[in-house]
């Protein structure tokens, strides 16, 4: 990374690919809003390390396909030590929870990060790659559960749930379980889907994600993805904190 | 069609604005995802045509404004047998179920696809068009259907939905009443509607959609709108198919 | 405004950034449904002003992200009476309520309109304003309401709902409440978010906002943000109505 980039970043931290002072041409209260209560303030908060954040802030940002916001993002999440790897995974992931175009909006954009950061395929996982062991059991569970529910409807559907997702996607290793989870979270919360919240934010914990760090996911992605999101997915969660607490 | 824009498109078909060399560099798994299941598979399954296929690809990628695949989408539906009356029908109805700004977009794109292709004014629908007749019992209990649940909150939407819609675009004739169901209930699927869901899979249903084609429009928009949009989908498809069996 | 800037918005209107000649060029209907039914008829309708339709326009055009629409749409808002505080507070509000990077695409267009028009720091609101008093008994409803539902899930988000938003951004003077509020059920409605349209319906309409004003803002939206929100919408209004009116 050279010099240049760098102080590129710092400047435009927060402001995309507007430089601040545009935003302050529109709006003083946005640039402020930008430099002090997110860049100074959220970002540094206790419950969850900046690597997470950026790797839900980037989840944010391509399942709302915000171009505006991808560069940074992008660069941002290699400084806050995401590995090449893991965005490169994290991308093919969102094609399937996020949508296709969004993944490959993002593909244009780290195209050109990966580029200007010398970061070739030696730093990136090759197609095949030797996957993690299956817990069997645990897939039984989800195959009947979705066979069950989803079935009668879209049985093509199902076969790929298991064939290309679950025996495939998610047991490629360069994205570890807990994180592959806490990127599928945010892509819920970010686009606003409730209904799948809960079976991903149990996975999530099952996976190592804490309740603190769960908890502060929801608050940092108030700013990427609104607050209407953010509080939709709270009332999911309060629910999943529960039952886990044998409240429910 | 000449020769180069095939070859252009042959080489990218999946990959949209990008080149497949461009996505392998990011992310060597998503290329084959891309390549494999979705171009060689996923495209070629039985219960849905390819023509079909396109049909709901396109309207996915409108409603979900993503330019990225755009300018490939509209080439394949052209390729797949879509008629550029059809794909003009599409983007006027989708103006109203997507959104107007979607509708624009697309509209810039296929613009340029159109001139390329030398599809002009005598292959478009006119303003004014025979209409097709109008069921005037179904249209009737529509339209008690919507005045009752929307009457008192939105009476200009109710008269809209009347006068613009169901008596004037669902009548156009250049695209067929089955197609135009379909390419509805595909945006309903991409934008995570749910509650308008039934009705629309009922009335395509009604005009010759069969199960088997509902079932496989699911499982596709799985890859263009994200697995999240699809679950959510199929539950309602099930219990919609649940009731057509009179199982409830 | 210069003159060649007042022409090329009057030839525009309704289509963005395309020329009418662009869309007629795909379809016909589009072209005519946005000059008569749009243009001539939906903008001039009783119910809701012009200004009102422009404000609750570039908050849909913002929350969807649709950069096709935004530099006509903020055009128009100026020509419509929209003050350029009040849009400066509406792009400001609406990182908070659609998210950052929506708002920063509408500042990198509003930036260019705003030096256009020579409009400078002289007519924005600065970041320390006098702020408008608080309703502290309000507050204290809405505080307990949010710590209820939200505080187990999601501290952070309580806190920063609180500090950030109801006891700063939304006693910002620029932006009236009745008009703040017409923003926020504008863009929860343009983002299908039903969750959260009955607390800020209702605070809406206690600001000022008429029932006959909240019906038509559902009318209007259904071209800019989709039939199926603007059906959504009106579901949650007419339960909304309801109970004000006693009947629940």
């Amino acid at each position: 990374m050279n010099t240049t980039t760098a102080f590129a970043i710092a400047m435009s931290f927060g402001t995309g690919n507007l430089s601040p002072d545009d935003v302050a041409a529109v709006s003083p209260a946005l640039d402020h809003y930008i430099k002090h209560t997110i860049a100074q303030d959220l970002w540094h908060r206790p419950g969850l390390s900046a690597r997470d954040r950026s790797l839900i802030t980037v989840t944010a940002v391509i399942t709302r396909n915000q171009t505006v916001l991808l560069d940074e993002q992008l660069r941002l999440a290699l400084d806050n030590g995401v590995k090449p790897a893991e965005l490169s995974e994290t991308i093919a992931h969102l094609a399937f929870y996020a949508g296709l175009g969004n993944a490959l909006t993002a593909t244009s954009v780290a195209r050109q990060v990966f580029a200007e950061r010398h970061i070739g395929a030696d730093q990136l996982p090759t197609v095949d790659v030797i996957k993690l062991p299956l817990d069997e059991e645990v897939e039984d569970a989800r195959a009947k559960a979705v066979e069950q529910m989803t079935g009668p409807a879209a049985p093509g559907l199902v076969r790929d749930t298991t064939d290309v997702l679950f025996r495939d996607l998610w047991l490629r290793p360069d994205l570890q379980p807990r994180d592959r989870s806490l990127v599928t979270v945010a892509a819920l919360i970010s686009a606003g889907q409730s209904a799948q919240i809960p079976y991903h934010l149990n996975r999530a914990m099952d996976s190592g994600l804490t309740r603190e760090q769960a908890q502060e996911v929801i608050s940092h992605l108030a700013y990427y993805a609104g607050w209407p999101n953010a509080f939709s997915a709270s009332a999911i969660a309060r629910d999943v904190f529960d039952r886990r607490d044998g409240k429910k």
